[in-house]
């Protein structure tokens, strides 16, 4: 069987590794693209569509951060899914970074939410606090989509619950990645990827080699590079045979126009340029 | 200082422990109030408006739970966005049940989302998961409002991380609770409860009295009960004098009108009655 994660395996084996992150915040907008438009939502879409249009073959997979678009209401709920829709129409595979954890009919619910209608995605992140149960939801979606679930975060209060030792010496990191590893089993590719993956923070240094050998069988959603204190050269640690995995990158290619070396492009060019350099600083460290 | 808690506490000393929750699914609708509508926004904010018209005196708060809604698209955020602002006219407190919980720029994003703008509520529900660094961006808003923080929940799952025992016998669950406790004495309002409580479900019930003592200075909103299990015997243990905490019921209330007692009731009828049952029940076992 084809699953969501082997389409990322052979995106990621002509691409590269870049996920470009479209946490798209009005302040990120340059003024002489803002004056152009006179409502929200078009202006965000097409902000988006500008970037996405500039890096489709370079970039192979976009992610989509909600938080942005709901912090602006229905109006940015609107631009979402226009971006989302136009995502799927450039046959581009779209993860939904929107962290949902609920249980029961309220899971079904942001299963229907997320995978299906106005805000259909490929992917959706996922935070497992509340359980494994909270999971089975998406289970019914599994043979065409896919999820990928909060395993061990690089911000600086991962420690507090993540990094919680327990009786048999496994941190809840490792329990929980263990736990998702062995539901994983059956949902398994033909890469031999479950379309259940993990968030794997990229500052995780210590512990990256360990992670990535205990999660054989998951694809990696790695946040934290560049503008979060990732660098390309850590990066083959978290990838099995240079696979296996998609860096993101938000506010470090989105702002890439802001950085001297680019001043003389236009905020798409900009950032197709820094997705190039990103995908081929990853490629020269694996 | 008056804190949103303290509103809280003052409505459930004139108004009991209730807490209706708007988790509105069309299937939970009458075909006789269905044919009234031809939009889906429509028919799901006027059910609601019914719902809460026939409440208001005889509940402490509503809550509404976002999934429903976000399964419904843009049409269903529409719903959502009059049901908050219509709860904010008739002078209710509203929690909306988002459950989310994400780091940095990304939660400041939430904060804005769902404290201000079209999907303004008084108190949210969020995930601790990726540490308590995630909760600072909702700091600057807990003068006027709250946040409940997930804590011991009552899911068949929720020993899958929350009950993981740690090196020093504390669970989870207790660390996450002792750490939002301490955390929350910057934000303590005139009746001695923090701006930040907690989601504590109503099937633990050997741990109760331990959480409830333990967690003395948190608000806790309790869901679990009726169709999930908890009994309104058991809520005594949950509170703190007989005040401290709301009970959450959601399907019991929308669909109170499919019960044999209520059927010669409308909805909105049948939902004031049962949130009376539920009301006096709890009220009796104090």
């Amino acid at each position: 069987m084809q699953n969501i994660m082997d389409k990322l395996y052979e995106n990621v084996h002509k691409k590269g590794h870049v996920c470009l992150g479209l946490d798209t915040d009005i302040e990120y907008i340059p003024q002489d693209f803002i004056k152009n438009y006179n409502n929200t939502q078009d202006l965000i879409f097409n902000f988006n569509k500008a970037i996405i249009d500039a890096t489709l073959d370079v970039v192979s997979v976009y992610k989509v951060q909600i938080a942005y678009y709901e912090a602006l209401g229905l109006k940015g709920l609107e631009a979402y899914s226009r971006t989302l829709k136009y995502l799927k129409e450039k046959k581009q595979i779209v993860i939904a970074d929107v962290k949902r954890g609920d249980i029961a009919k309220t899971a079904d619910m942001y299963a229907k939410a997320h995978f299906t209608g106005d805000f259909a995605a490929d992917i959706i992140t996922i935070n497992p606090f509340m359980g494994m149960d909270t999971l089975e939801p998406y289970f019914p979606y599994l043979s065409e989509h896919g999820i990928f679930v909060l395993t061990a975060t690089s911000n600086k209060g991962a420690d507090d619950i993540e990094g919680i030792i327990a009786k048999d010496n496994r941190t809840v990191s490792q329990i929980v990645g263990e736990k998702l590893q062995q539901i994983g089993e059956q949902f398994m590719g033909k890469n031999n990827y479950s379309s259940i993956g993990a968030v794997v923070g990229c500052t995780n240094k210590n512990q990256t080699k360990a992670i990535r050998s205990r999660l054989k069988n998951m694809f990696f959603l790695i946040p934290g590079y560049g503008a979060q204190g990732g660098k390309a050269e850590d990066m083959a640690d978290y990838l099995k045979d240079g696979n296996g995995g998609v860096v993101n990158s938000s506010r470090g290619i989105l702002l890439a126009y802001k950085k001297d070396e680019y001043k003389n492009l236009s905020f798409e060019k900009a950032a197709r340029a820094e997705c190039i350099n990103m995908r081929d600083k990853i490629l020269k460290s694996l």
